[in-house]
């Protein structure tokens, strides 16, 4: 059977829609940083991220860099095997108190990545929970969908952000279900922001479980960077927090925090822990610094802000469109993978400004977007020079503004 | 509802069949390995460990530390996004051009991790090939049984290690099926190793495509450390080898490789490879590191086959009953959880010896076991001390000796 056949008919359906991906090869500089260098086309060239997951530019703070290096010159590089066996280092179990400190939780629990962090412990909390449907929110991130499907558990879908639909949803369930709520606080490609409060009040009425995904929160969001549920004082009304190292905390791995009867339960039988390698301990004390720093710093999460609205303010004066919303993440929306796609190579080429088309299946289709995510790192001189690239490839292709 | 006591019953139940992990708190020392510092109990002690998967330390190998070190340096922590959105670093690439080349394909993906590799490319091949059936060995390694059980394909499970039985479940399969037989080299937990030719043998004969995981033979095994399948001269008549950077590299990840439209397709389509934050680009330098040194030295894995060899002829000078396999894996078989935990104690607190009890779901009920992987860095001494405890424990415990 010629199997390369098959999989290239289907790369050729994505190619024909415009939605195959092409990645930009990088090369990041520590001490440049937004700057990196690009390699490919007419040979290496200087541009600006404005794409980045790094929201806070922590991946560079010398605090974790240096643990990242010091660790690694003790410890050296991999684990060596499983959390089981022979891979729990001591610096896992310091991050994931530090972890448990920064949600006011009693445990935490570390995985490979967000992405698995989500899947592991929604598919075994559906899978081994009696009778348990997960009601999920209409726009919950590709981990948490694929966790849900993977546990045969009862799923129901409620409308996005809508704590009422939510109600009517647990109010229909069978008596003896166990429900679990799972949402997100940050949604990170419309930026919008879960009225958590309500979500909560609704779920503790019906007395379901609930599992927010602060992927997007954590580090940026509450006095000490635990994420939009600290901010709002809601951390210990919420059964169990879900977050990442490899955004704003810059480094790399997932976790849970709640009771220490829930992060025992998932660390005894979610598959995605157990038969894993753990990570890399020089990996688990660059993200325990970062944390630490994050904890006390707020320097990092007031010039952010300051940054994006800075760049907000620029483009509703050029009339760039761009989705409004409570967080730091600027959709600015083509709702055309083909013109997404032209405008991102012409600003990388033409501008030295490097955003990501974001095309399906990241977000639907006919919503296609670029998604700006100023940082403390980016300077005013480097808003001008973004908001004078989009300005001048509005005029250049005709794009439709937005009067203010 | 009470959720913590629903978490709280199944862990008793794990409890009471002396299933639950306790995982050992350790501190690896670079240059003491695999002597390594324990922390807990009467405070912290040095420990021999015996149940790494870091096979040949190159975890510790000074190219491999100064390539993660350097790099880090260099380009900072994480990679600050996803492959597509921004994360994708130039050692990515160079990674993949490395794994491409140890395995003589077209192309290599990264992964966040061997679990998420097999998960991600069979899950993706079962759900998007037309009519897919999964051919999977008794076997196989949760992380494939995840992916597929998450591909919802067709499942067919063959004898393990016997490529009749899998003669005759292709034979019985539809002709529309689109066939993949999915097998590991090296069987991680009885060391044993699959008969790959025969198998190829009879995949090709059927049109199936094959899909070997090496995870426990990259580096280890075939001239470049290419695997049993690089040994046995089979690379170029398997679809999709797929490794891990985290145990004989000494790192974190995992991969795949194959054709160039074959890596493009899982790269296209897989969730678990799209939704997920790269790796940092100093664990991929590291791996890059590891890979590139093995290519060429031999030292590591004839030092290593010949400690495996010391240790295994004193276990059966002394009677302790171990698996024989063709391989560098040592379970010696306790068959108890109970008493398999309480040996593993005595070693640790008694003799400085650290093995993890290995227990279900690792294993079946019933198979409990200590699983020895003697490497490079086990000095003579090492062997013979373990050896001494091993006998002290079969005597004190009274436990069945076998007889040569």
């Amino acid at each position: 059977m010629d199997f390369d056949r098959l999989f290239q008919a289907q790369l050729d359906d994505l190619k024909a829609e415009g939605n195959y991906r092409i990645f930009a090869d990088l090369e990041r500089k520590r001490d440049a940083f937004p700057r990196v260098t690009r390699h490919g086309g007419d040979g290496p060239s200087e541009v600006t991220v404005w794409c980045s997951n790094d929201y806070l530019g922590m991946g560079q703070h010398p605090d974790v860099v240096r643990a990242m290096v010091e660790t690694a010159e003790i410890c050296g590089a991999g684990a060596g095997g499983t959390r089981n066996i022979s891979g729990t280092n001591h610096h896992h179990l310091l991050l994931e108190e530090e972890l448990a400190d920064l949600h006011g939780k009693e445990q935490a629990l570390l995985f490979s990545s967000g992405y698995v962090s989500n899947w592991a412990a929604l598919s075994t909390l559906g899978a081994r929970l009696l009778n348990a449907v997960i009601l999920s929110d209409a726009l919950n991130h590709a981990s948490m969908i694929e966790g849900i499907r993977h546990s045969r558990a009862g799923k129901v879908i409620w409308r996005h952000n809508d704590p009422e639909d939510l109600d009517r949803k647990l109010a229909a369930l069978p008596a003896d279900a166990t429900p679990i709520v799972a949402f997100e606080s940050v949604y990170s490609m419309d930026g919008d922001i879960a009225p958590i409060a309500e979500i909560v009040e609704v779920a503790e009425r019906h007395g379901a479980m609930t599992y927010i995904d602060e992927v997007h929160a954590v580090g940026m969001y509450g006095p000490r960077g635990g994420g939009v549920a600290e901010e709002l004082g809601l951390m210990d009304r919420i059964t169990l927090i879900e977050g990442t190292l490899g955004k704003a905390f810059g480094c790399f791995g997932g976790y849970i925090t709640g009771s220490a009867a829930l992060c025992d339960f998932i660390r005894s039988f979610a598959s995605g822990f157990i038969f894993t390698t753990a990570l890399p301990p020089a990996v688990a004390a660059a993200a325990r610094a970062s944390i630490r720093h994050l904890k006390t710093s707020d320097v990092e999460r007031r010039s952010q802000k300051i940054q994006v609205e800075k760049l907000r303010a620029r483009l509703d004066t050029l009339g760039i469109p761009h989705l409004p919303n409570p967080s730091h993440i600027i959709p600015v929306m083509i709702k055309d993978p083909v013109k997404c796609r032209q405008i991102s190579d012409i600003l990388m080429d033409a501008w030295g400004v490097y955003v990501q088309p974001i095309n399906y299946p990241t977000v639907p289709k006919g919503t296609e977007r670029l998604r700006l995510t100023p940082g403390p790192l980016h300077s005013d001189d480097d808003i001008e020079h973004l908001a004078t690239a989009l300005n001048a490839l509005w005029r250049q292709c005709a794009l439709a503004r937005q009067v203010a």
